[in-house]
């Protein structure tokens, strides 16, 4: 089964504390490595986290908040020193290239690798990428500026081939990739063998949805519904409601409510306020609600 | 006597690596609390060294590479979220300034306290700010792209009273500070009492210098010469010494040879190369030429 993979590189909100770094998180699926949000110092957690730099390829920034971007200039920066070649993407606000650009002009910096830089939309939910193995699609979200999370989710995996069936039907190899993909099987004498004969059903793709900043917000339900993991931000606890409100961010028990009404595999909580040292009372708080809840920690790697 | 130390929160070159961060000092002089660059992380490693955020007034860019200045955007919003509004001062580059508004404008980020901005000129030593514990004034440095050092000079000191003279010849309270400054004494009779039967001398101001990125510059030698603390940079070792060259750095055994010349009490080698992962032979290269030589540290604070 190929891998899938989320790596928490940070995990607090606005200001860095109690050792929490800002925002920033590497997904890993069957080979392909993205950065999702580049908070500052997120160069500084791969290194610690023995994560390879060049691996990555593709870089996903929610929005123009400086805990979800300001390590980006940094990472490029090192990917050029590095002796990067291979193009790397950035998905991001219009207005983040304005930001690269204008750094890149006053260091006096040439990278000696492409960016290729794709501006989001922020009104739908829009498909950013896609190849043999995974899409991202963008989820809107509701913040006080331009805003989305994103949802990676599995390509239809292959079923399985039944390996006394598939011999005593003499398949040829040649046929068993259109088997693996559903197709059913016609012999030399033109006998059709039903592929649910010869295969069993793949298990399900498998889905991340990435929520970074936003307020509760019901709407996000339908494209997140049954993923496998979401990571939704729980900036405060209920007791902060208003501030919460009053800054476009959610509590605990909001991402909570959004996890069990979405029918999610499992929560992560993240984004924590400064104020919080102590997590376990944010913890608490969620697992009332919804019970496979976890915190989001520098260096943790959840599997799908 | 005052407090005058230095605080090393990062001593890595253009890219981090071994938990070592790009290039940030804190310069704490009499209650005045100085950030000399601000590399990426600067504000992680002040949470780290449990330094306090609203204790620094001024900040100190010695020149727009990245890893001298990336983790500025992050620090004044980070100030700004922890409610400042006494205004921050900073010194550099004029363009940094357009960095810095760049970014704030698309993060759509408004700072509640005032930033005064001081560019920094770089063809000849200046002053940039005196108060009447100390001033700091520019060293121009030899670099690929504009750049210089800050020379930290504490003030005269005043010169200490003899308890025993003072109360023989009965100087009123008012006077005191007049003789700590070196004035002499008339007494009621008008005879005139020599400033050196009442006092001894002050000891000599301390004075450190900061030399971020430069080449091998035997001109700074005046500017800097017996200071009792030198920073300066040995981003390469002797073998390295075309790649110095070519980048316009400087090797361990220029900075120990600068050290010698300039007849200073200590020397700090920082901005170290990512190709170092043990720094024993930087030292050992150094210590060959100038005994008094010490690898900087995160976290380490060096007292004057």
């Amino acid at each position: 089964m190929d891998a899938f993979d989320v790596t928490i590189l940070g995990c607090s909100s606005a200001t860095p504390a109690f050792g929490r770094f800002p925002t920033s998180q590497l997904v890993h699926i069957a080979g392909r490595f993205l950065l999702v949000d580049c908070g500052e110092g997120a160069q500084m957690q791969l290194r610690r986290f023995s994560i390879k730099f060049q691996r990555i390829n593709h870089i996903f920034i929610s929005h123009l908040h400086g805990d979800h971007f300001l390590g980006l200039s940094g990472f490029l920066s090192s990917l050029h020193l590095l002796g990067r070649t291979d193009p790397i993407h950035i998905y991001g606000e219009d207005v983040l290239l304005d930001i690269i650009n204008t750094t890149n002009k006053h260091s006096r910096s040439i990278l000696q690798y492409p960016v290729v830089f794709h501006p989001l939309e922020f009104d739908k939910s829009k498909l950013l990428f896609e190849d043999e193995k995974l899409t991202v699609t963008t989820i809107p979200l509701k913040h006080s500026i331009p805003c989305c999370g994103f949802l990676f989710t599995e390509k239809p995996r292959p079923r399985k081939l039944i390996k006394e069936e598939i011999e005593k039907y003499a398949v040829p190899v040649d046929q068993m990739e259109k088997l693996k993909a559903g197709e059913d099987f016609i012999t030399v004498d033109g006998k059709k063998i039903a592929n649910d004969t010869l295969t069993l059903p793949s298990l399900p793709p498998r889905q991340y949805a990435y929520c970074s900043d936003t307020v509760y917000d019901e709407e996000i339900i339908p494209l997140i519904s049954k993923s496998d993991l979401l990571y939704h931000e729980s900036t405060f606890m209920e007791d902060m409601r208003d501030r919460a409100k009053q800054t476009m961010h959610s509590t605990a028990k909001d991402a909570a409510n959004i996890a069990k009404k979405a029918e999610v595999g499992k929560l992560i909580l993240g984004h924590f306020s400064a104020r919080y040292k102590d997590l376990a009372p944010l913890l608490a708080e969620a697992k009332e609600v919804f019970a496979e809840t976890y915190l989001a920690e520098e260096g943790k790697k959840v599997s799908l």
